[in-house]
């Protein structure tokens, strides 16, 4: 039975309100429905900006809408049925959850909770219904977190308690950008020692399969990006190639360096043509294609027949195939023991009235991760 | 140092030629060169057809050709640094040989041999000549083998010794067909005991997938093809779909009937298209395709990205991942053991002179396997 007392009641905060594709947020004030049956509600403490943000934001078609995926907050509090949180326990956001009952999350094999997957239309995924609203009129939530808020309701199967220890201000990286690299390179391609990789596109999740891969001890990581100032020589990329310095294809670049082709490559772009590249790139025999990216144009991947007779694999991931509440507290336990790096993809911290210039540095590629503070 | 005794010479001997595409081969007395260096020249016994035989018959355009690549005999003589043969040895040809040298041959997981690797232009390995003439004029190998010969010569990397008590007239179909299946199923999706899966394309090479299944505890064997005669249950086919007995596209017949989609899907008809159709016939989270066949138009394989980030996988199996020479002679035992079938794949026995009825029952769908008996 739950107690009907000191039952939540609506919370009245700031958020940053999208009201159209590909214009800036705009601050505004909304009220937060107190969280329903097996529902959190979150203070964010700090929320960072993702390019599936920016993705989402230039080509959906859902308005008003709260962007944010990639957040770390505190339980303010919980909605009924509600035992694995408490109003304090300190959390991480994720993208998908994990119900813990269905087919997927019972396999060891699978995170594509069948309850708790990606979350397309805006809404909660237990009542199709928002947990924002303006006026009465509904602001709708992306990937069912909406962290560019101060507060914000989640299903308590999209949150995961993590160490009071732990700082929110950089863990939050570990909701999306960073785990997903990393789980990419481990989980998913599950690197070996000494072999060769290429990675194409050197943001954060790239950046992230090249620090996997080099913890993994791979002998050789290709970095690709046409933005030079991507390359950070501390996250493990051994040879960095633009593709704007060559007259020949860069998959005939890569081949000839790495004596006839990666052992693994990674799409981190979110371009279909660079996934038809990535596997020209790596070897015939046993040569594997990840492909992270979500892209914005040109959503068929396309390749001949004969990367894939020559023994060729293409594999897809998503959110690096963590399972996220079983997971993810072991990766925050391995960022305080310094096993792996999160503070260097942060480049700019920036408190959430200047969350456009986030997007704006985004954009232009001038940051990896900029980490937006919430007011305390 | 080699001897100069019993040096062979040249042989002449009949032969199927092609002469155009898609015309009818032609019985012509054809000269065979003594083996060279690391060849051995071999009395063929038995060969049978390979819808790939078809397919570069229909479609290629060097002529003349002698095709076959899916046979036994029996060596003949052996070239100078031949040491593995002597003559009298009973051998399966492979149309990808093992040099057990290079990379990919030393590699526990590719059988993608450098060195001997896909022959495509109707020439030998060692010397990008031919060893067939008519009239001194270079008649051109199919995939080093060409088995639709009296005598051929291949390089002693692509042929393999098998046991004197093995009937060469059913082990053929182990050169290509039946071993190309079984190892899809085996090495390369590895296909786990109780999982379900769909074939696409009831030929030998899908009825070999169903066998290989079947023989892994498969709890669901979902068979595709336009013609209901090739389903045999025999092979372990627990469910036949004829596509034109739905209205609706057959993977979503095949996602009803699986409960979500099937483990493994495998493309053994040579259509990039039902690739396609194949991946999205798979489950979210650990659906795996492999691809077996060569298409005869678009080579391109095209697929929203959104089956790979929703965590399938893509493969490719050429030869279904057997190395031959270190594993073939295995397969010989699993059949002289009783422990794989072959016999029931052949549905046609014809003479050589009759090779172009056996185009014909293939083109038409008529038969799984025609096995072809060479003049004693």
């Amino acid at each position: 039975m739950s107690s009907s007392v000191d039952k939540p009641n609506c919370i009245t905060c700031k958020a940053m309100v999208a009201w159209e594709a590909g214009k800036d947020l705009v601050m505004e004030e909304v009220e937060v429905s107190p969280p329903q049956p097996h529902e959190i509600r979150i203070k964010v403490v700090c929320t960072s900006l993702c390019r599936t943000d920016i993705t989402a934001w230039e080509s959906q078609a859902i308005f008003p809408r709260i962007f944010g995926h990639e957040a770390s907050g505190i339980v303010e509090s919980v909605g009924e049925g509600v035992t694995e949180f408490v109003e304090g326990d300190h959390v991480l956001t994720v993208f998908i959850g994990e119900c813990k009952m269905c087919k997927h999350c019972e396999s060891g094999k699978s995170n594509m909770c069948q309850v708790l997957g990606l979350e397309r239309r805006g809404v909660m995924h237990s009542d199709q219904r928002t947990r924002f609203s303006i006026e009465g009129k509904p602001v709708y939530h992306y990937c069912a977190v909406s962290s560019f808020s101060e507060y914000t309701v989640v299903h308590s199967g999209c949150a995961v308690k993590v160490s009071l220890q732990a700082p929110l201000e950089k863990i939050c990286l570990l909701s999306c950008g960073v785990a997903a690299g990393l789980g990419a390179a481990w989980n998913v391609a599950d690197i070996s020692k000494g072999s060769t990789l290429v990675v194409f596109g050197l943001g954060t999740v790239g950046l992230a399969v090249a620090q996997g891969a080099k913890l993994r001890g791979a002998s050789q990581i290709i970095g690709v990006d046409i933005n030079p100032e991507k390359y950070k020589k501390a996250f493990g990329v051994t040879d960095f190639l633009n593709p704007n310095d060559y007259e020949e294809p860069i998959q005939q670049v890569i081949k000839r360096i790495s004596g006839g082709g990666t052992d693994y490559s990674f799409e981190c772009i979110g371009n279909t043509g660079m996934v038809t590249t990535a596997l020209q790139s790596c070897c015939d025999g046993w040569g594997l294609t990840v492909t992270l990216g979500v892209p914005k144009v040109k959503p068929e991947i396309e390749s001949h027949y004969s990367a894939f007779l020559s023994g060729k694999t293409l594999k897809g991931s998503l959110f690096g195939g963590w399972k996220p509440k079983s997971d993810l507290p072991e990766l925050v336990n391995k960022y305080m023991n310094q096993e792996i790096q999160i503070d260097e993809f942060i480049t700019h911290n920036l408190p959430f009235e200047d969350i456009n210039k986030a997007f704006t540095l985004m954009k232009e590629g001038k940051c990896l991760r900029c980490v937006i503070h919430m007011p305390n």
